[in-house]
């Protein structure tokens, strides 16, 4: 399947950037678990576009849940949650419908859909599609956050700026983070971080950056040998965030130019809980978690629409042209990624867990 | 499903590292392709262990095709591929039943299968699994040569020694790559690179490094926007192959530093045919191909069997131990992997091609 | 996954029938295909009760679709199909909160979903459910068409009345068949069917029967041999309709009493185009298609909701009980199922044409 | 994928009917099971060609388990079976590389691999590779029997004499049938269906049948309402199964002329245990089971080989001709295919269980 992701717990997204509705269907999550409307709402607050350093194009971002919740409570059949365009100015795309953006997936939704894609503000390519899986998301963090398990994303670099990394107060460092609106673990680099951002929307460019995701209290046991890793099933969702272009678990490349006696992570007991000195492989040995905290690190490349003029072909004919973009984007999406990062995570992860110890875990109170 | 991959094209592996057999099963080929089996056993050979820089480990490889194979060529139907395992000492084994080695999946099994796992030698966790993939993959790779898709993978760094990247030359490089007994694209890093793996394996210890793999000739518009990327589906099972950590596509976590302006390709069209000028982004937009050559970069972390002593825990009461490991082993393994690398990136082409223009086009002649 | 079906084109299903909204998600049919939405408005109405052998709760049935269509075509990307319950009385279901229907869903869900289910007319498992599977049917059915392959359902026996078998004028059979508001092959057999559901629902009693269907113009050579042959995955589909609890291909049930001299069906050849004599194999040899037409039956249980009074257990508490169902019933379905069955059918068959053409075929021009 | 079938459980299928070797690959089985190779030997036994009503092709069927089990216990991880073919006699089966075999695979087969398909015995069409399993389906049956879970299939028909359908008496009826080399629950019928074999025989003719099978013991509450009802994924396995034309649950197509009233299954409770009175829905409710046995009947066609002469063509340019079969055939294989339903229902179920319940679940003690 296309737009769909999982296998006991799934989602599937649909919608475009400028059509009627965009939204997601959340299947296979336990029944009985409280669906909390205020926290769906603050997660897609966490998404929306603010102040200059984000689009102007201002989404009210409503989630109407018109299946699968009864009560308050989910029903174990698909959660259907749609959610309106609102501020759509298609009429700024007209030259867009045949002049491929660089960086953009105009040129390769033409090869592939050989020119019938919604073009409209980038139509289902948008990153506006990441609403759904935030939507979708929030349940999956609520679930896991009433079985211990806690999900945070900072933005550990952006314009070049660095953030520190997570530390050993790691619970309370990610619920700290669900309430930041510029999710950074150390708050002085936080300006620094928004001065770049400026910086390159005063200048018609954009910048890129680094999230960094933690998971607290994953149990271990959980992921398999061999395609499936746990690896594997995150990286295969994360991969298809846009401007997702690396991911690295632990010290992920870091580990390239170690030692083994430096990279392997000692394994010691208090009072048989069994937990790693360091945490060199992020949680995950043999594709399989091990009880620390799942660590990842992404690429998120700076964002393509610049206003700079770009030379780029004309699909009619596929001959040389130039573009200059006009229109509303963003200069920087990187701190408003991180919230879908850790939505993506958290659907992945009620996927391992319900294959693992079956489809009523979710619901169940330890 | 666990161990097996893929979509209309799929592979299936199995095995223990010290049972009687390893192998795969390759189902969805195209009917009607050559099956080389020449071809196979020096892919086979690409993986064995060689010289010092290697266990000290042989097996002969020698991979016998049981089915779906008929008059010399591929019949549609599931191929299988069995390996016997001719030079385990399980012997050597015999604290590792209950000692979990750092760096190792040994832990984790225990708290997935129960103690019930093959521990010999890592057993099902075994890098030695990857034969199967390479079994099978020889015949993707020989099935996408005979379509203009060549794939090469070489060692970009070992133990801090840096190779050079891809060129412009890129499929008389790749074809170059194919032959090489220690697969790097400029020659005089060889020796140091080995020098660093004499010193770890001298030293009781390992080394890392990275590998990068490019694809030439693969059509554009191919993948998906969402959830199955062309960058999530290879990550999906890159990810698989023991001790990867990191993947970047592209430029990777080198976009996260650049503005936008220097991450777009510009497009330019000649003769009709469009091409990137620069390829930032690895071949793939919107998770989908452009034509370009497909970049991608792993990072394999350092085998985790060390000789030196290493603190751990005895998994029958959960209480803090020491280890020191025996036996033989790998002080790198990075000039194994490569293969790996190209064969589990053929399977996953291969599906994603069969998706994308049906179960025979790999067969078809152009 | 589980309310999603299908591989390369695949539906999503959603929604209860006391809910906000009812719909699907239909996801990689072929771009550039024209979305017809009177076709889908008659589609559904060939679903919708009528007159006094259906049930008196009457749905509008509109549907809306909000992505995946621009400009009037197909796009590639998901087309999401919503349709508004307009027509709920759910104060008509107090006492079904906790007293399972006999023949029903409803002790088989508590089992399930622990009580959380929406029970609500049925709630998820409700035939209401089966119209975004018109829905998203409808335009499956249109582009088979586009591709010369027709599907046609006539109700073959209701309440032991029995219809004639399909003919050879088999392509102007099905044509008809799609615009009769009583899907008979011989108009006679329509007044004694229709007296059968009448005399049933004046004894606040309810019947079942037999659906045939059929398809013209299937290409050869679409099916596997193992798991998923043309068989299994149309029995798959057709087994999760509400209702069926039979099925055959060709003459299926009775080839178990014939002689394999009487069964075999002979090739022959005219024009190097092959046929057989008979199609005793309902079109389907070893899974795969042999370029007959598909004929299966099904099986349609009678209605459960019945006004008599009977027994059955108290879910609150487990213990037994009588009861009498009030509200609103379909006496028969058999005459809105059909359409249901030529929907899912060709849902099926769109998925296995793409899996084996690639995902553009069903829009290529002959 | 294609010859795969499952997604917690699974087993993946390969091998032709004169190739080297068949056999099956069976994953995600719980680790800590007993495997009983002696079981496994007996299972194979009932599905051994035997006396005249059998083919005189004799194979020793000895599996032989090569991964995925150590110290006599599941590991978790994949269990390949593979089984030599010994007593192939390639010679017989000259002219049958080009002339179709009416009611074989052989017209489609070609269609699909155009030509390259092993041709030989049916290649992988034969019911030989039902064998491989036959022998993964004795671990899942050990292992369900192992939960109270029982599976048994005896012949309800065969060439139109009938045996009587289960009693209240099932479980020690599932256990005598495990036994029995010719599966009947009226050992009176034996001997006149024998002769309806036999007769078959003598006029190079053969003869079709039906099998009942019934599942005891299986809890309620697994299934899903959409797409994978339990009859959804059965049928998908069971229609697979070649020969197989028919199927239906509970009563099936009998309750096409049923009143709802006479259809539905009154509730009824003991000691808060519920029951049905009657069982017409065969176990399975809404797509989900409600704890009563499980209950489907597959109609069996009689074998395509056959010694007569028969019409039909010469693929190598599809012209008419005549074809008259020589060689070892089967003429019934009902006798021989109720341990293949039984084993096929067996793996189904293995997975159904571990989604709903998580994978361990098979190998935990009550």
């Amino acid at each position: 399947m296309k737009n769909s992701f999982g296998s006991s717990v799934s989602v599937t997204i649909f919608g475009e950037s400028h059509g009627a509705m965009i939204g997601a269907v959340l299947d296979g999550i336990a029944p009985g678990i409280d669906v909390d409307e205020e926290f769906i709402a603050h997660q897609m607050s966490l998404r929306k576009a603010v102040g200059s350093i984000s689009t102007a194009r201002r989404e009210a971002d409503q989630v109407k849940i018109v299946s699968g919740v009864f009560n308050g409570k989910t029903t174990g059949t698909p959660i259907t949650m749609i959610i309106e365009n609102q501020d759509q100015h298609s009429k700024d795309y007209g030259e867009l419908a045949y002049k491929a953006r660089p960086g953009h997936a105009d040129y390769t939704a033409f090869m592939k859909y050989h020119g019938f894609q919604d073009f409209r503000g980038g139509g289902h390519f948008s990153g506006r599609i990441t609403a759904g899986l935030v939507a979708a998301g929030a349940i999956a963090i609520k679930a896991l956050k009433n079985k211990g398990i806690y999900i945070g994303t900072h933005i550990l670099s952006c314009g070049g700026v660095f953030d520190r990394s997570f530390s050993a107060d790691l619970k309370n460092e990610i619920v700290r983070l669900g309430d930041s609106d510029f999710a950074v673990l150390d708050e002085t680099v936080k300006a620094p971080m928004i001065e770049k951002i400026d910086a390159a929307r005063n200048d018609g460019d954009s910048v890129g950056g680094r999230l960094e995701t933690a998971v607290y209290g994953f149990p271990a046991g959980v992921g398999e040998p061999w395609f499936d890793t746990l690896e594997s099933v995150l990286s295969h969702m994360i991969f298809s965030i846009p401007a997702v272009k690396g991911l690295e678990f632990g010290d992920g490349f870091g580990l390239a130019d170690m030692k083994g006696s430096q990279a392997n992570d000692s394994f010691r007991s208090s009072d048989g809980n069994v937990h790693t000195e360091t945490n060199h492989s992020g949680g995950i040995l043999g594709g399989i978690s091990n009880g620390m905290p799942i660590i990842f690190r992404t690429a998120i490349k700076p964002t393509p629409s610049i206003y700079k003029e770009q030379q780029t072909v004309d699909m009619r004919d596929m001959t040389d042209t130039t573009l200059q973009i006009k229109g509303r984007h963003d200069p920087a999406i990187i701190h408003r990624a991180r919230v879908v990062l850790d939505s993506a995570a958290a659907l992945v992860l009620c996927d391992q867990l319900a294959l693992r110890f079956g489809t009523d875990w979710l619901a169940e109170t330890n």
